[in-house]
């Protein structure tokens, strides 16, 4: 039987699982290609280190170059993550004609549009389904199946740890804190937590998503972003009782000839698909002009999910890797204008005295900010009261513009939160 | 540039969605093809209908092998449902070296693998993404990117008239009759609704799902299925309080070497991600043996999102239609065995005394059904009350004897109801 080679950099836990689901469903990917896929050399770090896969001790190598300039070895998966060198590791892989695999965010959202022209120049593959929701096989969704359709918004919780901790917070009332510590120590959150929790880790996902939906290379840069630090036990309750789940949303959104874009901690309808999105599963959910409304639904992390993926675009490679590569143009067609006309959500602490809200709201009116709705909350026992506001859409200058000026009144003693509501409209 | 030319059979619904999205979304098309779709040939009964398309008098026709033979025609879309005479039509097109693509479950289902094999022989594909969930692009991600994955289990609301009624019996407690009625005012049910309810329409789509799932041709008759319209509002109160929703849910189940199959109203956990699927919306949610648990949610009908599905199918054998086809062995792996091992959910009406509970308690456990769980709900007012029973898991087969003893019995005025709980395990 034919076969074909492989060259893996990186033996961590998604090229682990990738070798595995190679050996376990040997059968099926068989069957599936006519041929075989060999793993021809392994770059690691140590030689000596035990590791959980079935590989004889020859392929491995530390030597990148090794496995990049490998004669037989025709397709190359990067699995090793972070910017260098893995950036220099796949330009000289595509520029030595071998098709790559990789499953790296951060290097796809930097330099992504780069490597694709250099794929495209060498006549070979780019494919990095893994990078964005783990195992949910969305780019290539949205690449293949819904090629007939120009996607108009595409909305996603696509970052496992966050969600994972929002969704303890919500469903077990833990405090922010014991969420984070709880998720670390089941192996959803990193010691240091801050690229997930800061929100810069669904950014470098976003950029690659709305970059394929919208057929324009997004940068990292145009994507407002705030993380989930901030959000309390209280603003969670306050959600609950209006009928919303808090999750970090990121959303790319196309109109006439403008995308805005964002990472934001987000209030969810709760009878919306994303609301039911929990733990450490993702989603994106996208409109299409023909399609409408799709979402796809899966693990976005691990060793297995993620093997899936890689492997689907290893797979789909040795089946279509003759037809000629596509250039992905990416014209600048749309104007990136993060203006952020949404509803939201603010909480603030006043004192407990009549006249501070007629105040509050009168401020809020003449910086063209008009209120939904206002709730008085549980006092707090020091003569002060919580205020929850939701407000009609605005942009959001004018919000902070009108927080500005509230904030400087001495009934005012402090702005707790302010979160996007997103009703998906 | 280069173009493309189809013929299509029938321009109803789906045909004039697709007509149109070729139209309006024809730069996207272009771009992403580098060629040009033209509709050559169109098949309908009546030359002429007005129709809401943009399309030339000449094009039309009332004879379908002006299109099937048409020489410049390179790929026939299939749109006339039903299975005579769409099924001539088609195996007469594949002959002609034709690729075809259709959006016919009824067809798929019974003919769909004698079809394949003649596409094989005559090297052109055969593509029917839309006869399943509309829009939602499921065949094709189980084909290509799940292709790494040995598929365990699939699951499906696959039938938007009836997911529509139980909605809406759900969230407006309306009566299975008015439900019924408003959704035949929306469009969402034909005036005879008989193959949506009865679970016919879910039974052809699962056993097209089930066959590329699990690479065996499933034939509609090995489903066992049961249909929605005994469903009362009291089972749906009933569910609700037990923290269930209740829909028509379509499954394959792969254990070992055996597949169970079924249509069948079922209680679906409220936090499981099928249950909030709603009204006209379809999902499918496979598990992968890799990539774990996955969903794919969206239209199930529709004239834009079905036509999105069968454009998606085109512009497939447009861009990949010189790859080998591949012939889908579809060999008998696994032996069908509907034992329904399941949790059931069993109302029934009985006189209000003392030891009825008792005695129907002792006949269930005669038979190896063991409860779960027994409510003793409203009095009915002429001295009978409702009773409800979760079982623990237990072979169809046992319930049925167990009932058949059951309703003998004096005290005993009617089962009223028997409903899966699917606990997705």
């Amino acid at each position: 039987m034919e076969s074909v080679k492989l060259g893996i950099l990186g033996m961590g836990t998604v090229a682990s699982g990738l070798v595995n689901i190679i050996e376990f469903n040997k059968s099926k990917v068989v069957n599936n290609l006519n041929k075989e896929l060999i793993i021809n050399k392994v770059l690691v770090n140590n030689l000596d280190k035990e590791r959980n896969v079935n590989l004889q001790k020859e392929v491995y190598t530390t030597d990148a170059y090794e496995v990049i300039n490998d004669k037989n070895v025709e397709i190359i998966v990067e699995l090793i993550g972070g910017i260098n060198p893995a950036y220099e590791y796949i330009k000289a892989a595509l520029n030595n004609k071998k098709h790559v695999v990789t499953a790296n965010k951060a290097l796809i959202a930097t330099h992504g549009s780069e490597l694709e022209n250099i794929a495209f120049k060498n006549n070979v593959k780019l494919m990095y389904e893994a990078s964005v929701g783990g195992g949910i096989p969305i780019l290539n969704t949205m690449r293949e199946n819904l090629c007939a359709n120009e996607l108009e918004s595409v909305f996603g919780i696509i970052n496992g740890t966050t969600n994972y901790i929002l969704t303890q917070m919500t469903e077990n009332e833990l405090d922010y804190d014991q969420a984070v510590k709880e998720a670390q120590k089941l192996g959803f959150a990193e010691a240091d937590p801050s690229s997930d929790v800061d929100g810069d880790d669904a950014a470098y996902k976003l950029s690659i998503l709305a970059s394929l939906a919208f057929g324009q290379k997004i940068n990292v840069k145009d994507i407002t972003k705030e993380g989930i630090t901030k959000i309390s036990k209280q603003d969670i309750i306050n959600a609950k009782e209006l009928g919303y789940n808090i999750k970090l949303l990121a959303s790319g959104i196309k109109k006439d000839n403008k995308i805005e874009l964002s990472v934001h901690p987000s209030f969810i309808p709760e009878n919306h698909p994303l609301s039911t999105v929990k733990n450490e599963f993702n989603a994106v959910f996208l409109k299409g002009n023909a399609v409408g409304e799709i979402m796809l639904y899966g693990k976005g992390a691990g060793s297995l999910p993620t093997g899936s993926a890689v492997l689907g675009d290893i797979m789909y490679i040795v089946k279509y890797s003759d037809k000629e590569a596509v250039n992905n143009e990416n014209k600048q067609k749309y104007i990136i204008e993060n203006k952020a006309v949404k509803q939201y959500y603010i909480r603030m602490t006043v004192v407990d005295k009549p006249g501070v809200l007629g105040g509050i709201a009168s401020i809020f009116g003449k910086h063209s900010v008009s209120l939904a709705s206002v709730v008085q909350k549980q006092k707090n026992g020091n003569h002060t009261v919580s205020l929850v506001f939701i407000t009609h859409e605005s942009e959001r200058i004018n919000i902070d513009i009108a927080l500005e000026e509230i904030k400087k009144s001495e009934t005012v003693t402090n702005i707790e939160s302010i979160l996007l509501v997103e009703n998906f409209r």
